[in-house]
C-alpha cells in the first residue's frame, strides 16, 4: 500500500468522510482560477448579509441556553455590526493578491534540468475554536482564498451560530460553482469530534485550534496531525541604557495597557539598571494611572519601594490582564537571558536609540517576533499587512508569528527537462 | 508558566537532559558567524581522516555481533572509502552558502515600520536513522551549517560505529570554539531512547526518522514532536499521447532501472490509450532487457499479452525493486485521477512534446515533485543543487521534497520602528 494509503486512519467516522470530501473539494479548489475563488467570497459576503435575521436567530438560540461567563457570553454574541464585520473581512480577502502558484523561487541546473518551487495550498485544514463565531467566517474565507479545503468545528455552545455561517459560506461556494464540500463543519455538537479530527493522520493535514490554553494544550499533546498552535505570549518590553525616555513611557504604556487581553500585549518590563533609577519611578506611575498593578524584583523595589514582590512564577505568568511584572537589568546580555529563560518565543521589543545594542537584540532573542523601538501589541497579521489572520504560531516549523494566507500555504518543485536521464 | 516551559516534558530522562543542553548550545550556534560553523565542519572533517582507523575499528566491533541480513550488513560496514566520503561531504557543506539570517522578506507600512522576515534555525533537531552509519556524519554537517544541535540516535547495530563518527564531529566543534552539546549521541543502545525522543515536546524542535518503513510509521504515529517523515515514494511516469518515442523509452528505462531501490524510482507505468499500441511492446522490450518484470491492467494485457496481470494491489505498491506496475490511460485527467488515488505524493512525471498537456499535469499533480520530459530519478537535494540532503519530506507542512539545509530552518520576524505604538 501506499504511504498516503496508510497513513490514513482506517476509522470510518463522520469526521473521516467529511475529510476525504474534503480532499476531493480541496483538488478542484486548488485548481480553480483565482476569480472564481474570490467570486465565492463576495458571494458568501452577501449571503451573510442576506442571511443576517437568521444567523441572529441562530445565535440567540445559542445564548439561550449558555450559562458560563460574562466575558465568554460577550464573545459568543453575535449583532448586526459583527456580523457587518465578517462579510468586510470576506470582500477584504477577496481584494487580496492570490497566494497559489507563486514561485518562490527558480533556478536552473549545469544538465539544463529547470527546477521552481511553487506555493501550493496545504490541502485540509481543520480548525477546532471555541466561543467567537467569527472565527468560522474568517477562517472558511482564508481556505477558500488559499485553495485549502476546511473542516469547522466550533465550541458546542456556539452549534446554531456556526451552523448559520456555514449555509452562508456553502452559498457563496455554491454561486462560484466551486464544491460544498470545501467548507464542512462538524455536524453535531458532540465533542467526539474534536478527536476524531485530532486523530485524522493522512486526512487533514493540518490542525489549528482557536481557543484557551486548555484547548491549544490538549490539541498540541493529543493530535496525530500536524499542529499550528498558537499558544501563550508572554512578551517582554526591554527598555535599554540608550532609550530615549519618553519613546520608552509611550511604548511601555502602549504594549501594557492598550489592550491587557491580547496574546502580544508585554507582560514584562525588562529596564537596565543604568536607567531605571530616572525612569522607572514615571513608568510606575504613568501606569498607574491607566489602572495596571505590577510585581517587581528586588533591584526595582529598591527603587520604587511601594511595588509589590515579583516571585519567580510571576516572571513565567502570562497575566492577560493589567498586571507588570519588571525586573532591572545589566545590559541587553541580561535581558536576552531573561527572555530565553522565562519567554515563550512570542514578541520581544528593545527601546533604544543605540543601534549596536538594537542589532544585538534582535540578532539575540529567538521569538516569532522581534521589534525595535515599537509596542509588541504590533504582533497582528492585520498590522503586519497580511490582511486577515487565523492566528499566532507560537510553534517553531512551518509557521511562526501572525498566520495569513501565506502561511497556509506550502509548495511543490516544478522541474522540466527536455529528456534528461539520471547518469 | 509560560507556554515554552509549559510544553516541555518533565520528565528526567538522559535524552531530556541532553536536549536542555542542546538548547542551550543551539542558542550559541544560531550566533556564531558562518566562518566559525565553517570552521567546525572542516575540522570534523580533518578529524574523521585522522580518526580513520578507530572508526574501522569500532565498526568491525559492531559488524562482528551483527546477524541481520547481507544488504543490511553491506550498509552497516565502512571503508576507507566511505570515510573518505563523509569527510568529503562536509567540506562540501563548508562550501555552500550560509543559510542563517537571509532576508526570506522584507516591507515597509503605512505606519512606517519596517518588517523583515529572516531564516534562522529550527533549534534543536533528532535524528533517529538506521544501518548507515554515514547518516550521522550527514545530519550532524548539515546541523552544524544551518545553525540548529541535533542529537542522534542510530541503530543498535551501528552504535559503535557512531560513537566514533561523533568524537570526529566534537573535535571539529571543539576546534571551532563552538559548544560540544551542538552535536549529541544517545548514550547507550537503549531502545528507550528513542521512546524519549519522540516524546520530548518542547525540548526537541523537530525529529527526522531515517530508515525503513516500519521505523518511520513507528514514529509518524508516535511522536508528541513536528515530524519531518521520509515515508514511502510511489512514483509514477506517464507518458502522454504526445510524447516523442525515443525519449519516452529513455526516461522510462532511467527512471524504473537506474537504481530500483530509491525512493525516486518510478514504480507505477501510465501510458496513453492512444501511443500504447506502438510504444508499449517497445518498452516492454528495453525493460526486460534490463531485467524488469512486470504488472499490467487488462489494457497492456491487450496489447502485450506476455505480461503478468496486475492486482488493485499492485498499483499500491512500492516495488523498490526491478518491478513495474502499468496501466493504460485515457488522457492527462486519468492519469491525474490515478496518481490521486494510488499515489504516496512523491514525484511525477510527464512525458510529452505537448506544452498545454504538460501544463495540464503540472497544475494537477499535487505531488512533492512533479517533472516534465525528466527521470523521477532526478528527485534528489544533489541533483537539485542543494549540496547535500537529509532526506525527501513525503508530508504536507513545514517541507516538502529533497531536504537540505533551507529545509532545517525556520524564520522570525524583525520590526523596526522609531516610536510607533498601537492605536
Amino acid at each position: 500500500m501506499s504511504a498516503s494509503m496508510k497513513a490514513e486512519t482506517s476509522e470510518t467516522n463522520a469526521i473521516a468522510a467529511m475529510a476525504r470530501e474534503a480532499r476531493r473539494a480541496a483538488r478542484d479548489l486548488a485548481q480553480s482560477p483565482t476569480s472564481v475563488r474570490d467570486k465565492a467570497l463576495w458571494a458568501a459576503s452577501a449571503a451573510l448579509r442576506e442571511r443576517k435575521d437568521e444567523i441572529l436567530a441562530a445565535n440567540a438560540r445559542d445564548l439561550e441556553t449558555y450559562s458560563g461567563t460574562e466575558s465568554f457570553r460577550d464573545r459568543l454574541t453575535l449583532t448586526e455590526e459583527r456580523i457587518e464585520a465578517m462579510a468586510r473581512g470576506l470582500e477584504d480577502m477577496a481584494d487580496l493578491p492570490d497566494p497559489l502558484g507563486r514561485v518562490l523561487a527558480e533556478w536552473t541546473r549545469p544538465n539544463g534540468l529547470k527546477i521552481r518551487r511553487v506555493a501550493t495550498p496545504v490541502g485540509v485544514i481543520g480548525v477546532i475554536y471555541e466561543s467567537r463565531p467569527n472565527v468560522g467566517a474568517d477562517a472558511a474565507g482564508l481556505a477558500i482564498k488559499s485553495g485549502n479545503a476546511i473542516i469547522l468545528r466550533g465550541g458546542s455552545e456556539s452549534f446554531y451560530s456556526a451552523e448559520a455561517i456555514h449555509a452562508a459560506m456553502v452559498e457563496g461556494l455554491r454561486a462560484a460553482g466551486l464544491p460544498e464540500a470545501a467548507v464542512q463543519v462538524a455536524p453535531s455538537a458532540d465533542r467526539r469530534h474534536v478527536a476524531d479530527m485530532m486523530s485524522a493522520a493522512g486526512l487533514i493535514d493540518l490542525l489549528i485550534p482557536r481557543g484557551g490554553k486548555s484547548l491549544v494544550e490538549r490539541v498540541q499533546n493529543e493530535a496525530r496531525v500536524p499542529v499550528l498552535a498558537h499558544a501563550e505570549g508572554l512578551c517582554h518590553t526591554y527598555i535599554h541604557s540608550g532609550a530615549e525616555s519618553q519613546m520608552a513611557r509611550k511604548i511601555v504604556a502602549n504594549a501594557k495597557m492598550r489592550r491587557t487581553g491580547i496574546c502580544g500585549s508585554t507582560e514584562t518590563l525588562l529596564i537596565d539598571a543604568a536607567i531605571a533609577p530616572s525612569l522607572l519611578p514615571q513608568i510606575v506611575e504613568d501606569l498607574s494611572a491607566l489602572g495596571c498593578d505590577f510585581r517587581a524584583d528586588a533591584r526595582a523595589r529598591e527603587i520604587v519601594p511601594m511595588l509589590p514582590a515579583a516571585s519567580e512564577a510571576d516572571f513565567a505568568t502570562e497575566w492577560l490582564g493589567a498586571i507588570l511584572s519588571i525586573a532591572v537589568v545589566d545590559g541587553v546580555d541580561a535581558a536576552l537571558d531573561h527572555i530565553a529563560h522565562y519567554g515563550s518565543a512570542h514578541t520581544e521589543s528593545i527601546v533604544t536609540a543605540d543601534e549596536a545594542a538594537a542589532m544585538r537584540f534582535m540578532n539575540g532573542v529567538d521569538s516569532a517576533v522581534v521589534m525595535w523601538n515599537a509596542s509588541t501589541q504590533f504582533c497582528d497579521g492585520g498590522e503586519f499587512g497580511f490582511g486577515a489572520e487565523i492566528g499566532i504560531a507560537t510553534g517553531r516549523v512551518h509557521a511562526r508569528g501572525p498566520v495569513g494566507l501565506e502561511q497556509l500555504m506550502t509548495y511543490k518543485y516544478e522541474v522540466i527537462g527536455n529528456g534528461q536521464v539520471r547518469s
